[in-house]
Formats: structure tokens, C-alpha cells, sequence
């Protein structure tokens, strides 16, 4: 997939994490974020939301651009993570690749790894497609 | 279940976004964040990832305060969320019910909803148990 | 939700393994298959893969009648079971309830239990709802 | 991973639908199952419920032959299946890789298609790892 320039106005939650949006290389969509303390839990680990949000955002972003210019917009619809090893240190990278572009929804496998490109959790997004609405 | 003293240090997520951590109720755990630009989306809606974030960080407080002085700490393993209407505006707030207490992980349901109670979004999330770490 | 009359065809599941459709009473669907070898794995305990299977039977059974008449057919979308304690003896009963009544989709909370009315499984389902195709 | 000779008794449910165990190639674990009345729902689809099972049936098998010998045994904890296209002939074949394989919990990625090799459904299992009960 070759994403389209963005037509998407920037998203909050990226600037307020400091989300870097990445080239995907051969998947789909790319981000990593960097751990601070903002992103730990208390006991120093990289906090579990991190993982599903970081999914979410992506593939939420790449859908949006593949289906924007046809008059649709993403809708997340399910959104279930497994967590396989923490993080404490480094970033959080998440790669994602679409494994069904429907109609309807579009669903993502994603990989979130540490800096040595160990899998520290996978997280699987539904996104439906919905009609724009006309405003 | 009565919550004992947290004897957890802070949480820098919540910090970051303002969560306010509330009173259950007769639920076990709860908590909300007012809707701001930074936990929106590019239109409009509340940020998918903020409904498998709160539900994740309320879940792992909760079984962390109860398994912690036997010596245990909370890691999550799994977050799985269902979205059902968008929220655009007021708070989300994060309501979780214990619905397993394992010696080896607590399952959790999580309603989050807007002002008006309305659902938005429901969580289940698997919280393992394991034995601190000794310092 | 009170069920119209099934205009389905029998399913050939339900026959295989005699799942008995029950009165749902306050809930929106319910049936029980009763634990035999069939559906034991070798460990003696009922096979996980009968929880999902029973969600999946009565949810979209049960959204399929309901949108049926107005030309629409469910087709099951995300199956999302969570195991929290064995059966082996008696028989398995699934309730389900729908939490969401969407135009496109339906979500549904199914709780198996076992004839001590203890949860065995948890199943959050999510079926689509499609235009009959014309045939 | 080369599996080691079965030490576990047969699977009435295998027997029930006929599945076959097959050669996993360069995955894991794989098998399959052929599509008659039996496994179809009304509209003549495979049944939805087929999917988690089949991949129950592989991942727990696959994970109690590698762990049994050391004292231990499977207990699926959570079974999540997207649901990408139908089948109605042939084969439903499911393929499974471990994704990790921890000291308390092994989790997969299975991958159930056709016979013309698209994926019909994904499903994602954590099989837990528990020390077998003394008899």
C-alpha cells in the first residue's frame, strides 16, 4: 500500500505523546513513540495502553487515507492487544500491515517491538469504513 | 470489593491526561478524563485508544492494590475493545467489574461511557498475577 | 428482545452436537449442550472451542431474526472468548444479551455457564448485519 | 518447532467432525476439516463458530505436546477470532504459528483458509501453561 499525502488534519494524542509517524518500508503503517515517564506505569514498565493506542492510531490513519478520497471515513470498531513482553526503555515501535481491505472494514494486524525488535505485544484492529458525513 | 490503601506509587499516564480516578460505587474500579483536543481524533471523535487506555489503567490499579501486599504485581496480558458510538464531547468515563479473581489473573469488564451514560465503548481485560520481583 | 418466529432454516451444528435452544427468559438468547465425550478434549474438561461455537450459534441466530424480515442477514464478524474455569460434567448453557442494536452491526455479551450457574467462559461477540443477497 | 510423538489421548471433538491433523510444514500446527451440512450454518456458509475451534483444537493440542513432558498441561484462556470471508466448500484448513512461548502462557497466531488458500478467518489464542494435577 502506498499511502496518499495525507488529507487528515493532525491528530492530539500524537503531539501530546510525540508520536513519530514512520516510513512503513514493506507494511502498511509505521509510529514509534519514545518512553518517558509519561508512558510508564508505576512500576517502570511501559504502560499497556500504549500498545492498543498506538495500534489504533495507525491503522486508523492509514485507512482514513486510503479511503478519505472515495468520501469515507475509518471507524474503529474492535481493538484487542496481547501482551507479550514489557518495555522500559528505548521506544515503543508499532508496525502494521492490513490483512483484509473490505468494503466495509478494513482489519490490521500490528506489531509492537522494542529497540532490539523484540515483539512485546501484537494487536489486532477492525476498522469499518463508513460514508463521510456530508457537512 | 473495598480497595485497601494504595501503596502504588503514581501513574504518570494519568498525570499526562488528567484521569481522575473516582469512587466505584458498587462497580470495582472507575474513572474518567474530560475531552479535550489531545484525546480526540482528526474529526472531532474521542481517540479509539482512549477506551482500552483508561480500561487498562483502572484494571491493572485494581488488581495491583489487592495482590499487592501478598506479594504480587499486576501485568497485563490481554485488552480486547469493542467500540459502539463515538464521543465527541464532556468525559469518558471507565467503570470495571472484577468478573474473575484467579490466583494467577483477574478478568475484568470495563463500560465506558459518556455524560449522559450512554456505552461507548466496552473492554475486557486480563490482568495476569505474578510474584514481585524482589528488589 | 422478543424473538419472532424463525423464518431460519435448522443449523446443522446445533443437530451435530444437540444444542437445545432454550427460553432466554430476561436475556436475549440462550441454549445448553450437555457434556459428553464429543466435546471433551482429552483432559476430560469440555473443549474451549464450545464456548465460541455456542455464542456464535445463539447470537446469530437471534440477530438474524430480528433483522431478517426487514431483508438483512447477520454475518458474524469478531468472536472474542475468555476461559475462566472448566466444565467437565453436566451440561455447558450459554446466555447472551445484546449490548448494541447498531443498522450495521450488533454486539452481544454471552456468559457460559455450568449447572451450578458458575461462569465458565465469557464470549463478546460482534455480528454485521448485511442485505439478504437476492437469489 | 519439531513436535514430539502425542502423549495425549485422542480429542472427541476431532473425531466428531472428522478433523485431520496435518503436517504443519514450517508452522506449527495445522489441520483440517471438510465442509459438509454439519459445520454449515442455515445460509449454507461454514459456520462461524468452526473457526475458534479449529484453532482451539490445534494450538492447545500443539502446546500440551511440548510442555506435557515436563510436568505440565494446556488451558486455553482466551480464544479471539476475526472473521474475514466466508467458505462454503471444500476445506476450512487452519494453520498455526506460536508467537511466543512462555513460561506461563504460549500464544498463536492461526490463519484458517480455503482451498484456493484465502484466509477466511484469523484467530489469535493465549493457551496457558499450568503444572499437570497429580492423579
Amino acid at each position: 500500500m502506498s499511502l496518499v499525502e495525507p488529507h487528515l488534519p493532525a491528530d492530539g494524542f500524537s503531539e501530546l505523546l510525540g508520536i513519530e509517524h514512520l516510513d512503513a518500508g514493506d507494511a502498511d503503517a509505521a509510529a514509534r513513540v519514545a518512553v518517558t515517564d509519561s508512558i510508564r506505569q508505576p512500576f517502570g514498565l511501559v504502560h499497556g495502553g500504549v500498545y492498543p493506542l498506538l495500534a489504533e492510531t495507525i491503522t486508523s490513519k492509514a485507512t482514513g487515507e486510503a479511503v478519505y478520497q472515495e468520501g469515507n471515513v475509518p471507524l474503529g470498531q474492535t481493538n484487542s492487544a496481547t501482551f507479550l513482553r514489557p518495555i522500559s526503555d528505548g521506544h515503543v515501535t508499532a508496525t502494521a500491515r492490513a490483512i483484509h481491505r473490505g468494503r466495509t472494514s478494513w482489519v490490521w494486524d500490528v506489531e509492537c517491538t522494542d529497540d532490539e525488535g523484540r515483539v512485546a505485544a501484537v494487536v489486532r484492529c477492525v476498522v469499518a469504513v463508513r460514508p463521510r458525513p456530508s457537512s
